[in-house]
């Protein structure tokens, strides 16, 4: 019973301050400045930009829960990192949802041209598996390709951009919230969710925790979901840092248009519980971070 | 002596079908109908073109010369036409090169829409790792991780896509030999080189046989482009495929501009020599095939 006591007075500001410094470290050294021709400081601008770095945050924290290798997990911090930054400069663009304004500071191809946003989403891509396959027998081979399969997994047609699809499809469609879930599943979820899985491959857990850490991962991850639905109605831009109300003018299906803002929030925590619950099934001694970060996704206010 | 002999009785047609035939079939394996919401339609069409497929056919050579694994050099082959072919989608995008006409069909946004053109091509991209990383036990992990690390350095800021930039960044500008040279070693030569090298890492080559097999493709993927700038003003749209002439419409700076084209010409029979000598160092048994695809390079006419 004492581990449900833990998580109330776990330090999550404490616990990230550190990881953060490592993760924004690594982030400037491996985005390179020198790249050809200007694409560096494109990069540079679309990752160095103050986000909350959720995804290399549950990377590390899986990692630690299952005792795996810190330098594999630093490198999937990042690389889920970029996989997240190249997505949204590539999802800014005019032709996507033409937003001007990413955390506060103009999008990447209003900063550099269209061209230079696409070209820097597209080499953001390849870093992020770059860095999973280092040549320096610091990481074994075995994860390294654990780590891109997972990466690719999350990332692509049955992740990531898969998700994206569906979500350019429906604009001005009716969803059921079946149809709505999956494609947040995979939209947001996928690398979400592939950040923990990710952060678990970079050990040896037992088959029950691994379980147990993706269905923790996919409960966090659609809640993130549903609580971004539910901010884009209830917060300003400036606290958001991002144009909000757009999905309601992009005429776009969510959890707030379709269940309300009430069950919305009621669903979200619903999630919430699942995720922990998930925890508590795991088998693992120490899955504070887990649960605070959860916690932190569902509870935010940006 | 012998080895000087063979090329002019080798069959490169011949040894090309069946190895099309199984890159053809692998990429419409793998190259997914039934992604989301039309993701899968756009990526096959981008795909499954008809494209010459010379990258693939330089990872089976390679692979072939050094007795490496081929079920790696096929999954290989397809992710390097994978690479090219979402360069291509994002290359020919309004914000870039603007081109409506692709190997004689209309180009993805042309016929999908730009947003899913961007989709269709950053999920190429994510696809293309993912094939190097099958779980199931068919390719050593420390295949899989070489294969992965040369595959995103030649895709990446230091390859490709760095090459894109000084091309974009190159437009209207007067060019040295030496500039042109290093932009065409990214843009063209890294996923050319790069092929070959993954070819190689299929196998375990002798040292100087893998030093030669990087000069080989370094001279070939060089070779590749000067020749494409001279049938850019030499050859007409039908017989390449794709817009003739776009390079001097758009001022970009090409071989053809700053040499001439006779000048063109003796350097791409230059280079072809150098990529033969470099076969002829490798220590390699059987060269033919790579030999037969630089001459291929240095005399197509499309």
């Amino acid at each position: 019973m004492d581990a449900r006591v833990k998580p109330a007075v776990f330090d999550l500001t404490g616990w990230s301050a550190g990881r953060l410094a490592r993760v924004e470290e690594a982030l400037s050294r491996w985005v390179v400045a020198d790249a050809p021709a200007g694409l560096g400081d494109a990069m540079r601008y679309a990752v160095l930009d103050g986000g909350k770095r959720l995804r290399p945050l549950l990377v590390l924290a899986a990692c630690e829960a299952v005792g795996g290798n810190e330098t594999a997990a630093l490198r999937a911090a990042c690389a889920t990192e970029l996989i997240h930054a190249y997505s949204l400069v590539h999802d800014d663009m005019p032709c996507m949802d033409n937003d001007v304004l990413r955390r506060g500071k103009p999008t990447v191809h209003v900063q550099f041209g269209e061209a230079a946003a696409l070209l820097a989403g597209d080499a953001l891509q390849a870093l992020a598996f770059e860095l999973l396959v280092p040549d320096d027998g610091t990481v074994p081979t075995a994860t390294q390709a654990a780590l891109c399969r997972l990466l690719a997994q999350a990332a692509g047609h049955s992740g990531m951009a898969g998700g994206q699809a569906i979500d350019l499809a429906s604009v001005g469609q009716d969803l059921s919230e079946d149809q709505l879930r999956a494609m947040h599943r995979l939209k947001t979820g996928a690398l979400l969710q592939g950040s923990v899985m990710m952060g678990a491959a970079c050990g040896e857990p037992a088959p029950a925790a691994a379980v147990a850490l993706r269905d923790y991962g996919a409960a966090l991850g659609l809640a993130f979901q549903v609580v971004d639905d539910i901010l884009d109605v209830t917060a300003d831009s400036a606290t958001l840092g991002k144009t909000a109300g757009k999905d309601a003018a992009q005429d776009k299906p969510t959890y707030v248009s379709l269940l309300g803002l009430q069950r919305s929030q009621a669903y979200a925590q619903t999630l919430f519980s699942q995720a922990t619950v998930a925890l508590d099934a795991s088998g693992l001694a120490d899955t504070r971070a887990l649960r605070a970060l959860a916690d932190m996704v569902v509870n935010r206010n940006n």
